[in-house]
């Protein structure tokens, strides 16, 4: 039997400055500086200060087509009194004349780009010539010395510093560099940054997935922020929470890396070893604990001189601890002046709270009204990785803050290059109907950008009724009219903010393995001593509906509905959606489950049909004009969609 | 001899607009999709929808540390009142407990991530429990059902629409196709553009240039601005302005490639074979010439379906003709949301004229003063590449406004990721002494962004009085007091804005061939008819020197000063910089130029000494605080540099 128990509180919070600061005096490394190939360069940073070989352009050269004169033969000229040349020579780009010496009154056909001729000093456009006879034109326009002529060196003087180190190589740079003939590039070598993940349920992906164990997600994105900075990664792949392997896998790959990035194992239980492994192999433990949430256990040591950083194991953690932590010390120590995040400001549509006292982080989403940006926030478990697709950003409430109020104004780092709002916000039950909905809506607008959010039908109203979402879908059954939907508008005060548009009919009902081993008949069935059940999340469509069908069939039963559901095994079991309710009842975790037929069917499984709902849409009437809506509402409404 | 002649004037030009459209409408591809591991995906762009094949979490998990129960176990309890439950089993994370059944007030002891036990639904947080014997803990807060219980698909749902097609993949991204495991994914093939440099001048860098050729840089710009595209690119090399050539290297790779990019040889000349080579392969000349400046001679074509784009040829125009003419184009095929070229406000700090009726793109960069940004031209010729790296951005004029006034707001493209507004602007006269204080300023204090911009003494001061830059360097004799610089302050009206800061003594004299083969022995010898000879540019500190030199001589001849400069070969013919002195003497085009003492050494030449001068700094009193200003007056001070 493992030991999970015991936990050591940390001893001490480090404020977020100071943990900055202790790593920024801790960590070193050799920054070496290599040579490589500009077709391979951009990106990357310069090592070295680029001192100009050559003139560029290398010699004079012509900006126009025309006829290289000296200027003084010229002077007299205007458009009353022009002056006859005898061509003595042409010159193509690429080409020199060879003409050294001419006669007052000569000069040279010249193109673009080629060299000036000796003797020669301005060139006339061809615009303000004629020609007069094979080889003699006529000019009509003086010009002065060194008209139209761009001098050697003009562009980059020999011996001048054209790029400095430290600058980051790109197109334009590329450029100059070839300008001036340079095929190699002197560039910092990269930081080599070793990423491995932690933890005895992680599971490389590409394998089998075993009940109990999640894939490894955190490995792939540090490795892929890292790649975003320059840096080059090595893959230590999974450390299963086992002290010698552990000890292993950092002894042997050390020496190979600048700096050795872990996530997960850094809680104070006993299988973490992350943090414990430092002093295991004589290393020294700088911190564990910072004032963060989430990302308070934080560690970081050095083994060897080399650094240790230990994330949080939940991908979101990671990433905030990544961004607090690492990309200051990376932008730091590789001087890296830009890649900022991209940070904006909006206004607080729904109040935040700090309840922890430590500088904390939440996910948020933007919606833009009128060219203001509105901020909400994710609802997530720390461990939800979906969330971070779903918000745009991260807002940062520091320690000092208890709460953060509706119209204040706060400022969002935004997960993407560049915040693309949506064109689309939908909150509400989640329901195959929709997700060939939106499909569709894809397939024909490319460009439409959408945000969907699952809450259930209960957090779409909520959702719809504080202007946090364009579009809602619920299902929920009234139980005093016993009619689906529409009751809830005026319940929740919608009556002039939205408008009813009907969805679809789907069937609620158990859901059995295939078979029926156990001979369920009916809803009665579950208060059978042998059958264990499996209920949803309040607020769902479907456990709202359960409880008012339980209700109907206590007042036969002439008994009380709270001795029904007692005599129920598995009421208080929940799951949150469709598929957990029939994979439990799949892998036979659970006798019976309610949900949708769909689900039944997807996974083959058997089903006692229990009542015909409606899956209806609400649309906020201020959303009517957004073209996204528009469509939206025209496919709903051509309804040629799969009904299963 | 070759002919340059014949302009085919544009017949029409078409708007920016107007060409933007007919590429839209002409351009077609197969978009095809491949699938690639993730490994790779980074940046790329999904091909399909990505829907959930499993649930995330895959199972019911702990949230915390602590022990399973069955929560209507713990409803009597409170702190007065804690209940003694026996631990029946433990489960860390990666594993399950096999325990199907347990009496009341049992618990099983679990790790965070673990699977929650069967028969149990919530967890007891470690922290309220306390342990009283080896296998039996106390509880003192009561849990609700679910409490601290993640539920399967709680994150992401089974049959879950997670990501979409167009959407680019993100290290976020790649974590949540991780957390399904997927370890493949369908993306769009990227663009292939093949990209062809065209003309004689042109050389491959890491070859020697010959005289009259100058280095490719167009091909290497455009195949990285693609490259940040997510664009493949076929580097198809150099074409001489050679029909065949060009013919055949065409017919051979216009079936690998989807777009063809050329730039050069566009204009009307008769070398110019670029446009004229569609109808010449039996392809369809969309059109010739766009009311862009630079940009005017834009052609767009198809060959056998593809569509070629041909830019100009000097770098500039080049990169301004791509952001115009196929950034939108690749924006629209690959349907792309984000990577625009950032755009920011600033204030117009110079007069701006639009003197052409087209749509005209002006080289700027921009000064920060009290959190305004203002915005001043780049001076430069239209083949200058170096213009493009000294640049921030560039503005946009429209075609219907022919001036903008000083104090306008305008709109800046940006060329960089982000804007780094420079720490210290010097603008003035260009020297080896500033190059090594650069230098070492950039060494010492690595986070400093210098812009140094070379326009001579008079640009200099000029600048300053401007209040375009932050320090300027000069070397200007006073013809009256015959002494340097100081009189020049009150000249331009710079008494109470600045402080003089002295900088070296430098040499000034002729730049002769090694061993004087034509024994030049003084200023005098300038007039000798069997010398030629290169002046500098008017505005630059030699050029005024010589002037006056030249002045004192007439008088001591008692000439006329026009009389002596005419009878100098050469006094018309000029450069720009020291370096291009020198360096048409170490030719052998000139026989004698005018320059510093260090770039005669530099090239291994002889040099007549004529003057000693000073090389001296004015700094912007308003800009005394900035730190960077202040490292660099510390350094001058220091005089730690090599004077030659």
């Amino acid at each position: 039997m493992k030991k999970v128990s015991v936990k050591n509180e940390f001893l001490t919070l480090l404020s977020l400055e100071q943990a900055n600061k202790i790593i920024a005096d801790n960590f070193s490394w050799k920054r070496l500086i290599e040579k490589i190939s500009i077709e391979n360069a951009l990106s990357r940073v310069l090592g070295e200060n680029i001192s100009a070989k050559v003139d560029v352009p290398p010699f004079d050269r012509s900006r126009m087509d025309g006829y290289a004169v000296r200027a003084k033969d010229t002077f007299e000229i205007d458009e009353i009194h022009p002056k006859k040349f005898k061509i003595v020579d042409s010159v193509a780009a690429g080409e020199f004349s060879k003409k050294l010496l001419f006669d007052s009154y000569t000069c040279i056909e010249i193109a673009t780009g080629a060299p000036i001729p000796v003797e020669t000093n301005a060139v006339v456009m061809i615009e303000y010539t004629s020609k007069v006879a094979e080889n003699e034109i006529e000019i009509f326009r003086p010009v002065t010395p060194q008209e139209n002529i761009e001098s050697a060196g003009s562009d980059v003087m020999l011996g001048e510093i054209v790029l400095y180190k430290d600058d980051i190589i790109t197109p334009i740079r590329l450029g100059i560099l070839s300008s001036m003939g340079l095929s190699q590039v002197p560039v910092y070598r990269k930081m080599k940054i070793g990423v491995i993940s932690t933890g005895n349920e992680l599971t490389k992906i590409g394998e089998d997935l075993e009940y109990g164990n999640i894939y490894d997600s955190n490995s792939i994105i540090l490795i892929n922020l890292i790649k975003n900075f320059g840096g080059e990664t090595i893959d230590l792949g999974i450390c299963k929470d086992d002290l010698n392997e552990y000890f292993n896998l950092i002894k042997n790959n050390i020496d190979k890396v600048d700096l050795l990035l872990i996530s997960g194992g850094t809680s104070a239980g006993e299988s973490d070893y992350s943090y414990r492994i430092i002093k295991e192999m004589g290393g020294i433990l700088l911190f564990h604990g910072v004032s963060l949430k989430p990302g308070k256990p934080v560690a970081v040591g050095l083994i060897k001189e080399k650094m240790l950083i230990i994330l949080p194991g939940f991908p979101a953690s990671a990433i905030f601890a990544f961004n607090s932590i690492v990309d200051p010390l990376l932008k730091k120590v590789l001087n890296l002046k830009v890649k900022e995040s991209q940070k904006i400001k909006a206004k607080v549509g729904q109040k935040f709270r700090n309840t922890s006292g430590r500088t904390e982080f939440k996910l948020v989403y933007l919606i833009e009204e009128n060219s203001v940006y509105y901020v909400f926030p994710i609802k997530a478990t720390s461990g939800s990785i979906s969330a971070l697709e779903r918000a745009d950003g991260y807002i940062t409430i520091p320690d000092s803050l208890s709460n953060i109020e509706i119209d204040e104004t706060i400022e969002v780092t935004l997960f993407k290059d560049k915040l693309t709002i949506p064109d689309l916000v939908f909150i509400g039950s989640h329901d195959f109907f929709l997700n060939s909905l939106t499909n569709e809506l894809k397939n024909n607008f490319p460009a439409t950008n959408l945000k969907l959010i699952y809450t259930g039908s209960t957090g779409g109203l909520i959702s719809i009724s504080q202007n946090k979402c364009d579009i809602t879908a619920i299902h929920l059954l009234d139980s005093e009219s016993k009619t689906y939907n529409k009751p809830f508008i005026k319940k929740y005060g919608l009556e002039d903010k939205i408008i009813f548009v009907s969805g679809y009919k789907r069937i609620q009902g158990l859901i059995i393995p295939k078979g029926n081993p156990k001979k369920i008949q009916s809803l009665q069935d579950l208060m059978r001593k042998d059958l264990k059940f499996l209920n949803r999340n309040e607020g769902s469509g479907t456990r709202i509906l359960l409880d008012i069908l339980l209700k109907d069939f206590s007042n036969t039963l002439e008994k009380d509905f709270k001795e029904v559901i007692n005599e129920i095994e598995g009421y208080d079991a929940i799951t949150f959606s469709h598929s957990g309710a029939a994979i439990s009842v799949k892998r036979g975790a659970r006798d019976v489950s309610i949900g949708i037929k769909s689900y039944a069917d997807l996974f083959d499984l058997d089903f006692i049909q229990l009542q015909e709902e409606d899956y209806d849409f609400l649309i906020r009437k201020s959303s009517l004009d957004k073209p996204a809506v528009k469509n939206f509402i025209s496919l709903l409404k051509s309804r040629k969609f799969a009904v299963s």
